[in-house]
């Protein structure tokens, strides 16, 4: 099959998209909200359809699933989007050159934004809100079991856009198959940044065959380090918190740093984390420690593959440093540089590790649990990215865009 | 060959480099500037030795020649960037969240550079010292033929930062062998950025090999719309300037666009280009006003291949357009978003063209000459961005980093 139609179809929209106004956009949000709100019965049935086909116990059911509670939390999330204030046409610099030239740098779109997911329906609606929000066109791969569902969503969409007299190349939803991903991984020219959202093998793959720009999110190997001057009972708290608050989450704790002086202290340290049931795989100085005090079927020797392991589950690692320079440097090698946390009370402690951490979010005596864009006040959240070009952490509306020089003058030439 | 020992070095370096005072930086570059003046004569003599392989004739010898005047330049260049303000550490947002967390975004390095490049022994100097002024390391992967220069550069650099007590993987020049590119390509997990520096092949090739995040540079498919309120002398001006200051560089004109009402000026709008030997090929009714007006042995009909021609020649395009939005598709159509202009009186066609061009730089009665890092103010430049992730048009010290989230709790957890 050829999909050149569909990129050529969400670049000439984009063109549209970038001098929308804001009123034009938020009137667009605010009636898809209130048409999810109306189409219940039609979203419902399209999600029965997918659902059909997935065992219930499948990790992915729940995910998949719409509800009328979910579609209303859904509306909500449009509104909100439509409420916030657009990032377009802030100048970010502005300035006279002595040539009388006036320079300025303005915030313009990225342009068709491109997005790979597994089967969550939820993210169809918001990455069409947040892109339309900053002027971009989307093109959706969204997982193939959960098609039936995404297809009901995007003429939902296409209604409201048409009804609107806008353009509905605005949001495309590619066809289910493999080969529309292989397709929009080598669409240059028409795809200004791609962005996956799904399990480490799918980012993996689209690093290995994207030959168009992407940002990557994702895979968080997350550390906290327990410092000689940490307070206990803080650690208690922020540990098990870090670790327990949702298992599944890219922010959630994977590995313990303990400081020799203290892993005296782990047996009250991971006390919480025993009544919450996570298996622990302790290195040997921790392992002495745990042993007898925490229950024996958690407790587990650390072999190296732990270290460096996203758990994703009730599991931590757990490893015995020396010192600061210890733990950075055992962090350096294992971080995927998402979020890193330090426990101390020590000021010089705690600005070495805010310093020397090369993460996207570096804590100081916090849950890592807080990396994301709701709780950084962004708003709205497309991805959490990973890597360090263009956005780094939680990615909201700025993100999203680009910018352009605008150069006006009378005449001048260059000499 | 195993190239990752290279990499590795320069991981290691990057760490360091985050967390080196601006007094630190600035003493390397002062220092690399008294010895590419006091070792002129070693420069010299490796220069040669590359020159030697080379026919004279060939249009990059001029660019792999360095002389005492050159490497005085370059001297100074170094000089400029130690006297300019480190982006490092700058405070890009900060707040208190309501929880009492403290949220600020700082820029930091992006890690590790690197830079591919032709033989321009200049360019060793430049991502040297912008990379360093930056935190970064840099890996340098540069033209064969320019091997001998760029090693007799390299290692004066080493001797400086082992001079200066600093780690000599800060700058890594990687063997001259394709495999040395392909390895670097690939470097998943040690390049933060891969820029590449030349000609469209290399570019191209890049873009299909890469598994690293890349910026790309280059290509400049440049027009210039003269609107029916355009002024005529100033279009004299402008068009020379534009197409013939120096047509070797992507900001040079290629396509003329000329509303259909002012073909009739094009004998006058052209002179000049006559006078500078420029050679047009022009659509049909540009043609029939040239024709008897401009040298014929210089006129000649366009085909369609001209349009959308990146010529770093003596030659231009002209094409009639009916309207402001004919002008602003063909533009769509054939630009490579670089650097796009306008020549009218009128504000609303003004607006309406910078408004609608998607290009990193779009001019309203200027040439676009003017895109460049110098020009545009920002102190230096490691390349001009073609693409809207991360960095658009002249790239300086600022989009050779990044940002970090910097958390301060007291405890806090999420609930």
């Amino acid at each position: 099959m050829e999909y050149t139609h569909f990129f050529k179809k969400a670049l000439a929209a984009s063109r549209a998209a970038a001098v929308l106004s804001p009123d034009q956009v938020n009137a667009v949000l605010r009636e898809v909200a209130a048409q999810a709100r109306e189409k219940t019965d039609f979203l419902l049935e399209a999600n029965a359809q997918d659902l059909a086909r997935m065992e219930a116990a499948d990790p992915a059911y729940d995910r998949l699933k719409l509800t009328p509670a979910r579609l209303q939390d859904l509306a909500q999330d449009l509104e909100k989007v439509a409420s916030l204030t657009s990032p377009l046409g802030q100048v970010l610099l502005q300035k006279s050159l002595p040539n009388g030239l006036s320079l300025s740098k303005v915030r313009v779109p990225l342009g068709v934004v491109g997005v790979i997911y597994e089967a969550r329906p939820n993210v169809t609606f918001d990455v069409f809100s947040l892109c339309l929000k900053t002027g971009n066109a989307c093109l959706l791969k969204g997982g193939s079991n959960a098609h039936f569902s995404n297809q009901a969503i995007v003429s939902l969409l296409h209604q409201v856009l048409e009804r609107q007299g806008l353009d509905a190349g605005l949001v495309t939803l590619l066809p289910p198959e493999r080969e529309a991903t292989q397709a929009l991984l080598q669409a240059v020219g028409y795809v200004d940044v791609l962005i996956p959202r799904g399990s480490q093998g799918l980012i993996d793959y689209v690093r290995q065959q994207a030959k168009v720009p992407v940002i990557e999110t994702g895979a968080g190997i997350v550390h906290t380090y327990f410092d000689v001057s940490a307070d206990l009972e803080m650690g208690r708290q922020v540990i098990l918190n870090a670790k327990t608050r949702r298992v599944s989450v890219c922010n959630a704790l994977d590995c313990l740093l303990v400081h020799e002086h203290r892993v005296i202290d782990l047996p009250l340290l991971a006390a919480p984390l025993a009544e919450a049931g996570v298996e622990v795989f302790a290195d040997a100085p921790a392992f002495a420690a745990l042993q007898g005090e925490y229950p024996a079927a958690l407790l587990h020797p650390a072999t190296e593959e732990h270290f460096g392991t996203e758990f994703l589950a009730l599991k931590i690692a757990i490893k015995t440093v020396a010192d600061l320079p210890a733990a950075l440097d055992h962090i350096s090698l294992h971080s995927s540089k998402h979020s890193e946390a330090i426990l101390a009370e020590d000021p010089l402690a705690i600005e070495t590790f805010l310093n020397s951490v090369d993460a996207a979010a570096v804590y100081a005596n916090a849950s890592t649990a807080f990396t994301d864009g709701a709780q950084f006040g962004l708003g709205a959240e497309i991805g959490i990215s990973t890597q360090k070009l263009h956005a780094r952490g939680p990615m909201g509306l700025e993100e999203l865009t680009s910018y352009k020089w605008i150069v006006r003058g009378n005449g001048q030439t260059r000499s």
